[in-house]
């Protein structure tokens, strides 16, 4: 699988947060080519402020592998992580963070924060964007226009 | 009770931490005076990246609250806040956070980032910082101390 099909899968997760009412982002965690643990933004439904897709993704993950360093894996997310998510993605040591859509009003990777690449901080992740760019984007726009009616 | 009081008793907590192996940290979540969540540091015995004490006392007291706006409750914790947590305390729009000892790699709040007096995020709590600051911080130091031996 390429990176656009992975993706492709965290849209699929993504879709499953809109269908719930929450904000549509999906993410998954890789690890070998093999996906390792999927989640998507479950704030709303769990009601719960931590349980955006990111954080259930590290988690799930790092109870599959029974340890917390994470540095052999790759987090694909539909989009830019918000400060929180970056903060975990530091604390996990992922290898490397690829996602979709930009956040420009909350992203902490590069547009109001550049986290991942501080650094003061003790972990760089690789960091690749654009994939499913549009893709991405427009799930969001849906859901807020969908919303306002 | 007063916000040393509580603080003494998230001492008690990050003793508890520092009991497992975990760096000494702990927190609690007051609201209406009642202690709502306490939590430690579990990341260690956990072997999960996310599960800093604030973490886990957002988590928790949003779960007894039912919903995840926290803004009528207080969060006191034994250190700073990193990124992560500080994002967490966004995210759940806590009225206020009292802290006991700085982080000066690693802090959000004053030290490398003052995440929560930013004005381009959607949420600002009150600050209060140095309550029992040298407790919280020879607690760590010892803890530290006593891992090099």
């Amino acid at each position: 699988m390429e990176p656009k099909d992975y993706m492709a899968r965290a849209l699929e997760l993504a879709q499953r947060a809109a269908d719930c009412g929450d904000v549509p982002v999906g993410a998954l965690i890789v690890r070998n080519g093999e996906i390792l643990a999927e989640a998507y933004n479950e704030k709303e439904s769990l009601k719960v402020p931590s349980c955006h897709a990111e954080m259930l993704a590290i988690e799930r993950a790092a109870l599959k592998l029974d340890r917390w360093r994470l540095i052999d894996c790759d987090l694909y997310v539909t989009l830019e992580p918000c400060l929180m998510c970056a903060g975990a993605i530091v604390q996990a040591r992922l290898r490397s963070v690829i996602y979709g859509a930009k956040d420009p009003k909350a992203g902490a990777v590069e547009s109001i924060y550049q986290v991942l690449s501080d650094g003061r901080l003790n972990h760089r992740p690789l960091l690749v964007s654009g994939v499913l760019e549009q893709e991405c984007s427009e799930m969001l726009k849906n859901f807020f226009a969908e919303r306002r009616k």
